[in-house]
């Protein structure tokens, strides 16, 4: 993309509605404006992140088995007032009346949606498992939006449902879906710590919320050093896997178990801040029986089957991540989900010299550049450039263009190289 | 896929609310379930058809130059009280109120928000033009929703607008706009005609509709052959190809002009009937002086920015496309956008040469395969696959596969093929 045609407008000035780095950073960088109070329409860069993460959701949605389905964004209080939710609510429920005076709501999440569809559509137990998953917007009408995407209204989730035949196999739902976000965080590059948590809302007997360390987390969090060095994630076997993740520490403050905590070595103990990016839960037959969601079973005998729902706030990931991968500059992205790899910074735009070998930079690298072609001055595109947080920077002045070199700035460390351009194209290139 | 795990529920029956053959083929094919009244679920064969059409769009958006944002689905009411649409839009308007009483509404169309965000981050006639899009949920509450998502509530666009410096600017992105709509659908594998539009509720002074040529459409259209050849694509400038388009003759009836059509020699006349699947507008200044957005110019004047606006019913063409291609037995996908290319029946599930055969094709499809490994019989196996519309079958019986012989069905003409396993894989690839 040229930075002169895209619709990417940085502001030098701190928004004064912002109050945490990563809403000031979404804002500055020119990710996300506001349309409404927590409504957010994403720009070009923003749109980028949000989809590549959800595409790495989702592929390692499929991976663990789960097949992807959408479920529309309004849905109908009736089927709420199946499950005996509609009521209970409250006015986080966005409610919604149409021209014929039907109820119907923004749907917050969908577990009674997708148990109507399972139910009207599979007879059998030869038709379980189903896991079904969709990445579609909610909306839940916070009383007071705000930190930006991080606790907007209108919101960008994954949420899988697990229908399995009986204990044993919703039991292996969940360890499955606990490694496939475990695995998803690791793809994305940041360090995420599932903790026990409580199943509030959404109800049933066993559920775990995914944190990712920040510094300006919402919650305190204590773990062990093992969830730093990715050795906890080794595990092939699932099972192996789930009863690593659930032994070595990690508590919120509210669960912090300080006689357990003693016993773990000091050097060990991490003492960090958290912030809540995933959740899932084990909640059995709580829902199936509600909705009369009865299945034939190899023995003639209708039984209900066995669900969990497991979520993934996708829009708020990329205020965590931010929260968690940023300097004064501004933000710094992992590679797996930057906008772009690189920024192409060309220092004297309309020099022949250093336009052809930008130009040349840029057909090379296509979609995976920002081609910085406009005629501002190079501090203001270096700083353009920290801000949005690029992996990479390739610096190019008539000196080293003349000489065929580029100048390579690793945003992450400061590390700087200066190299002939196909070492630089690969470098970039990883 | 593997069908015995999948999410796919067909129907035998066909069910007595869908009046027309898209709306009974989707459902009998499981691709979608009603959950309210003109509002779809989408099931994971409709769920891959949506999204290789959306993603068609969006490479073809890109490469016309357009570039990608993501709007919110909620609204503020006082954005559509500045450009005056708010109380004309009438009941077709999802009205919604928040907790704190603030008016709000399911956005049916974006011209207000994206005038706003454009408005409110560039100043300058430098950062022009600009030809932002998104492909977002919208709602429009229909009086009598019908024929399924050909005419639902909550249904999928793809929306574009341009913001150019001036007239000729607009034009441009006007006709280049129609170039990446032909090439969309040519690419989809349809045949679809630009017709000379009224501009209805968006206004302006010039419009044309696209419709795709299907014998149960909802217009009856007249147009030269030239059309059905694809040769009124071949030109190379996006000018020289807009003069072909609007000159070679295509009307709707409701637009048809006999004197014109009887110059047209009578080999070259076609008559049938259409399906609107986009629409594309050039509007000025309507939205721009409305929204107060005015830019500086070149000599230091502030002018409105020239707009248009262009429109793909994304969901819509879902149905559009099988309105086009089904028989009597089921849909006829186009390649470019089946959910699958082929299907693997397996005529003796258990047999050991059988199932070992279809795993090996299953295995080097991968995706692109759905392997029905059901326990049914064979006279089902290949009902379901020419109702569900793969281009290819791949018949695995227990004698062919002793004999590493598979037999190859094209759905679309019904020849079929004795391959061995190599060369029927590598006609499937295509």
């Amino acid at each position: 993309m040229r930075l002169s045609r895209s619709l990417i407008p940085t502001l030098k000035e701190t928004p004064a509605e912002a109050q945490i780095a990563s809403h000031r950073l979404m804002l500055r960088a020119g990710m996300i404006r506001q349309m409404a109070s927590g409504i957010y329409a994403w720009l070009p860069t923003g749109y980028k992140v949000l989809n590549k993460i959800a595409q790495i959701v989702r592929e390692e949605q499929d991976r663990a088995g789960a097949q992807e389905v959408l479920m529309p964004t309004i849905q109908s209080a009736d089927l709420w007032r199946e499950s005996g939710r509609y009521d209970a609510y409250g006015k986080e429920m966005l409610r919604i009346t149409d021209r014929h005076d039907r109820e119907l709501l923004y749907g917050p999440t969908n577990e009674e949606m997708i148990t109507a569809i399972v139910r009207d559509n599979i007879k059998s137990y030869r038709d379980l498992p189903q896991w079904p998953y969709h990445i579609q917007w909610k909306f839940r009408d916070e009383v007071r939006p705000r930190f930006g995407v991080l606790r907007g209204r209108e919101f960008l989730m994954k949420d899988a449902y697990s229908f399995d035949l009986d204990y044993e196999g919703a039991v292996r739902a969940y360890r499955t879906m606990m490694l496939a976000y475990m695995r998803t965080f690791q793809r994305i590059g940041i360090t995420a710590i599932p903790m026990r948590a409580d199943t509030g809302q959404i109800g049933g007997d066993l559920s775990h919320e995914f944190h990712i360390l920040a510094p300006t987390g919402e919650s305190g969090v204590f773990y062990d050093a093992a969830f730093e060095t990715g050795d906890a994630m080794d595990a092939t076997d699932v099972d192996a896997f789930y009863e690593r993740m659930t032994t070595i520490y990690a508590a919120t403050d509210e669960k912090h178990d300080t006689a357990v905590w003693d016993t773990i070595p000091a050097e060990r103990r991490r003492e960090g801040r958290g912030i809540e990016v995933g959740q899932i839960f084990y909640f059995g037959t709580k829902y199936s029986q509600a909705m009369d969601f009865a299945v034939t079973g190899p023995d003639g005998q209708k039984f209900y089957p066995e669900m969990g729902s497991y979520g993934i706030g996708i829009s708020r990931l990329v205020g965590a991540i931010i929260e968690a991968r940023h300097d004064e500059a501004g933000i710094i992205w992992p590679d797996a989900i930057a906008p772009f790899k690189a920024a192409i910074l060309n220092l004297r735009q309309g020099d022949a010299t250093t336009d052809a070998l930008c130009e040349k930079l840029y057909a090379a690298l296509g979609a995976d550049a920002l081609y910085d072609d406009r005629e501002e001055r190079a501090g203001q595109k270096f700083a353009e450039a920290d801000l949005m947080g690029h992996p990479w920077q390739m610096i190019v002045g008539p000196r080293g263009a003349a000489a065929g070199i580029v100048e390579l700035k690793r945003r992450a460390t400061g590390e700087r190289f200066e190299l002939p351009v196909e070492e630089a194209l690969a470098k970039v290139r990883g």
